[in-house]
């Protein structure tokens, strides 16, 4: 280990915060992910707010507070963990309790995950609910409905450790005095739920509804998420915050926001681990409707207004997700892996999701190399696909530049056609994994389903971040 | 990336070689792994040639010629990445032919796995086995039985690139003029199947079998085996080549080795990443028999030799890929993790390779972080186990500190009890993970089923060794 010394000490000086980032130390090649101006939904007013979760952190914002002035649909997608924190158990009993209706919060404070805790963690996010769910009913604001809990509760950072809850508790009042709407208000709230992230992640969005009664009014959606390691399927330290002034229906919500998690924060992968706090929420208060006898969007895949809610989510939260991607601890690429003509969805999106896992891949794009031959390797040994999806002589694989690239007019470069491996034109090999952003195209031969994964490299920073993490 | 560049070029300094090591090369911390004498199975004479299979290789060994003097029994157990290699699958042709008997050698290059070489390639591997046969049809030895070649093939390095088949070719009665039976033949060809191994792994042992017919007589049992990246079950860039002189009927080779390689080979994990070209062979030529009428061990697991060849031939397997773990690419730590009190072994071994494969578990080993929270995510994560196998509540986590560890007399450490987190001392800690050897243990209190496995740690050397392989 002493050998390893020089290098780890160079490698520190690379070493992220682990509390939300303050704008001078967001890396110049991120900043153009952080939006200065945003549209934001109608009658949700947001914060930031420091209160010290961990000692270290004396100043930093770490309890996000998302709130609707009205009863909100609510939805989430939970991580698939056996361990599951005692945040995700709380917010599952209280949106069970609602029928997923009539929600007004979400409280989420970073720098402890609240996860192995027992019951003591248990009590903690149970008092989090409850101190969020007493601000509205202290203020003029409609009253208790005596179904428990109207809020939300999420917590990211290291596991196993309690948190300091009267810090929290007594902050919560505090970040509701704090709530506002404006664009300032929604980036200090992102900046709020960070850990390890560099920057803060947050997007908006305008979109409209076909049906005749939604016709001609603008709706909003935002949202924010956070990374930045444990990142995979199903799902991983990953907290996502979706909200609308659209009014959708409980059961739309549900559905629509599982499909698109499906379509996009399950799929991408840091390091293809998964861990025991992930949720993202969608709240829709319908506060832009323009009269009170707009139908909500109904829980009806077959419905226009539901086709175009799941297309506008799905999109965003790709979006979204892939920010969580472009600031993977230590990355330095960001990979679009297409797989196409397989016999199944399940089939491409398993094929995927192997080749985004795999260390080798992942640490040969970070020495910018070719290796075709890793990600053929990864191909082969995917668990559980169909036995006719990969047949060694239809396979192809191929790079292709991304829309940003220098070498674009180059095109697509062939690395393996059915099979037979090509003579690759190593300069433009090499030129094509000088660019920040690649595709990889994986064309089975097999079928005609796809899908699509999003991931990044493995590199020195990551052991570093890693290694450090708790110290 | 710019900003990267002192840290890597310091970590630089660390990189292999990517063929044999020389004695000179080997780290002072791995010489003790190195034997310095053995005793060998009669009737077995090998060799390790220098052929330059890579054009930058001029003088170390990397053709491996492993014979029997006499038609052995011989069994195998290959990759199950659906890419095989044109090696794999001449030898699994090869070895159908024969049933399994009358084998006579192994040929094996290093520096070019000649996978995902087409049509091409399968000529190439067929040319290395049969130029291996026409060796013993050239001498003295026993006629040809007119079933084709008598030599497994195997190959391993960079994919995708054809061998230099004529050098090797003419290499192959050079390395057959080379053939002896003494130690430093035994380490001579144990270097020449090496990548990026940092130091040969050979093994032998001596036992008897407990029968009337055998009693008495002392069989010898010997190994090499090469990795030391892209290693996880089913399998990797692995090879080992296992030779006795005991008798063995050919279905007890291949159903013993079946066995002790589940037990072994296919329970230890690096990078999980399963290569294209993995092979563990076994050769049983009944040298050393009593007499020609001493039956061969059989193919029932009931027979009293059987079992006793069963266990020798296991914990020998054991040892052998334990070595490879040791020298997993940049580990600096080696870990057992034993997953007991399980519902059933195979929820027991899924368990405990997804604790072995989980990037952010092997980051926090190199970082000598009791991050047992990671431990329990990845438990928590395991796919396809039965759902009563892990109940939170149950759960128990522990470090053991290894025989060598100087923190031995302080005894178990336990992390997490019946689902609940431990005070843990952590000076304690950081004196268990001082050391290179770590015992992980899993109860998960739910069954009586367990199951071991070896892994090591995820370091920046792993990363700059796989960043830069190619180049």
């Amino acid at each position: 280990m002493a050998s390893h010394s020089p290098a780890r000490s160079m490698v520190r000086t690379f070493i992220r915060n682990y509390s939300a980032p303050v704008d001078s130390s967001i890396p110049a090649n991120k900043l153009k992910y952080v939006p200065t101006s945003g549209t934001y939904p109608k009658g949700f007013r947001v914060s930031g707010t420091h209160v010290g979760v961990k000692a270290s952190n004396t100043s930093k914002p770490d309890l996000a507070f998302v709130t609707s002035d009205t009863p909100a649909s609510a939805a989430a997608v939970f991580t698939t963990n056996k361990f599951q924190a005692a945040p995700v158990q709380v917010s599952k009993a209280v949106l069970q309790s609602r029928g997923g209706a009539n929600l007004r919060s979400i409280i989420i404070n970073s720098g402890c995950a609240n996860a192995v805790t027992g019951k003591g963690g248990m009590e903690d996010a149970q008092a989090m609910s409850d101190t969020a769910t007493a601000q509205f009913q202290q203020s003029s604001q409609p009253e208790d409905d005596n179904l428990g809990s109207t809020s939300l509760v999420m917590s990211t950072g290291v596991i196993g450790q309690r948190l300091p809850i009267k810090k929290i508790l007594t902050g919560i009042p505090t970040a509701y005095q704090n709530l506002d709407n404006d664009h300032n208000a929604w980036l200090t709230t992102a900046k709020a739920i960070c850990t390890t992230d560099t920057f803060p992640k947050l997007l908006s969005t305008t979109f409209t509804l076909p049906s005749t009664s939604h016709r001609g009014t603008q709706y909003t959606l935002a949202g924010m998420t956070k990374g930045a390691g444990m990142i995979h399927p199903n799902m991983a330290t990953l907290l996502g915050i979706l909200c609308t002034d659209a009014p959708i229906s409980p059961g739309a919500a549900q559905s629509l926001l599982t499909d698109a998690v499906n379509k996009s924060f399950n799929s991408i992968s840091i390091d293809g681990d998964t861990s025991t706090n992930d949720t993202v929420a969608l709240l829709a208060n319908g506060a832009a409707s323009p009269s009170p006898d707009a139908p909500a969007v109904p829980d009806d895949p077959s419905d226009q207004d539901y086709a175009a809610m799941a297309s506008v989510l799905t999109s965003f939260a790709q979006r979204l997700s892939q920010l969580v991607v472009r600031d993977g601890e230590g990355a330095t690429k960001f990979v679009q892996v297409t797989v196409r003509r397989a016999p199944s969805h399940a089939d491409a999106k398993a094929i995927a999701s192997t080749i985004a896992r795999s260390p080798l891949v992942k640490t040969a794009l970070y020495g910018k190399d070719a290796n075709w031959g890793r990600i053929l390797c990864a191909i082969g040994y995917t668990p559980g696909i169909s036995p006719d999806a990969v047949v060694p002589g239809k396979t192809n694989v191929s790079f292709v530049p991304a829309e940003t690239s220098k070498s674009k007019d180059e095109g697509v470069l062939d690395l393996l056609v059915n099979g037979e491996p090509e003579a690759v034109d190593e300069d433009r090999a090499a030129r094509l994994l000088e660019d920040e952003d690649l595709e990889i195209v994986v064309d089975l031969g097999t079928g005609d389903q796809e899908a699509k994964y999003w991931f990044c490299d493995f590199s020195h920073e990551y052991v570093t971040i890693n290694g450090d993490y708790r110290t």
